[in-house]
């Protein structure tokens, strides 16, 4: 999606090898427009897929996968990465570890939101080495709900989640595959 | 908002007197249709109000929150409850009490999204004790920013927040304000 690589050329900050910062636009400060933009992208790549529901992570991949969910008409469900007092009764978890934070969390997915025979489109804002995304399959898997597809706003194609997740059968999509970073270089 | 109303009633569960649980359609499924009906309805309240920014808590204001900036075609800034090891320079940090996770958090911000002069819209999707906002206004107000105003989803106007951020000068909006919760019931 070119507006987007455009964006992250602009705007992304390769401060490693591994690390990308697009805080100005995709997760700190976001880009409602440019997210409305990624959402319609989506809802065309997936058109044929027989999309019933869009599931996301929280925090960073809920504008994009909100937008998403507006342009295919479809309700939006939250996974979640800590249990609020409230929401005890009727979910399933799994750990995940998280590279950005260095530690585990459990991702958490109230099953009643999730139907058997759904075919659920997961979005979110990054895809590295795919621990979340498979993570969120497992849940989403466990609850009934086949996976349509995963939609990365930004893949880090050089790290294994991409290929992974396409070796395990899963269709997947980038907005911006980025093959290459180093400091101050960004490459498609 | 007569239409949030309705759903509160068809779909909110009142726990208790304090608690009521929305995640149907606000907090964990989300109904991204109702979301956009509720930005619309902020535009049109703080239409008045010069803002030039929308700001947000992680994580359940950002679907609103991204509706109502597409509606006032206005960037959004993410206020974050956990900090990433990639975002540590240009932050301003205040603790914040959770109530419904019984435990302190750090809201973040990095000032380099939030400039002197800018007139912020805070929205989120509960407004209880206040205790997020005021340290959101707390963090907005050091980085230089105005409060245009707050805006809940859904206030509990039973709890003190409400009452203390208008006592404090600032302008408050409450899509639906709930005047009584107790098993069973749900007032406006």
């Amino acid at each position: 999606m070119e507006l987007l690589k455009q964006r992250i050329l602009k705007e992304g900050r390769a401060l490693s090898g591994q690390v990308l910062l697009v805080d100005s636009f995709l997760n700190h400060q976001v880009d409602v427009e440019l997210m409305k933009a990624c959402g319609e992208e989506f809802a065309r790549r997936f058109a044929d897929a027989g999309v019933t529901r869009i599931v996301t992570i929280e925090s960073s991949g809920i504008a994009p996968a909100a937008m998403t969910a507006l342009s295919m008409n479809l309700p939006m469900v939250i996974m979640k990465k800590s249990v609020s007092s409230i929401l005890r009764d009727g979910i399933i978890q799994t750990e995940v570890f998280s590279f950005t934070k260095n530690a585990p969390y459990l991702l958490t997915l109230k099953t009643s939101f999730v139907h058997p025979g759904d075919r659920v489109l997961l979005i979110d804002d990054f895809l590295a080495n795919g621990e979340a995304a498979f993570g969120g399959i497992h849940l989403l898997e466990r609850a009934g709900a086949q996976i349509a597809g995963v939609g990365a706003v930004i893949a880090k194609a050089f790290q294994p989640g991409m290929e992974k997740l396409r070796a395990a059968g899963y269709r997947v999509e980038a907005l911006a595959a980025v093959t290459r970073l180093a400091e101050g270089i960004i490459e498609f």
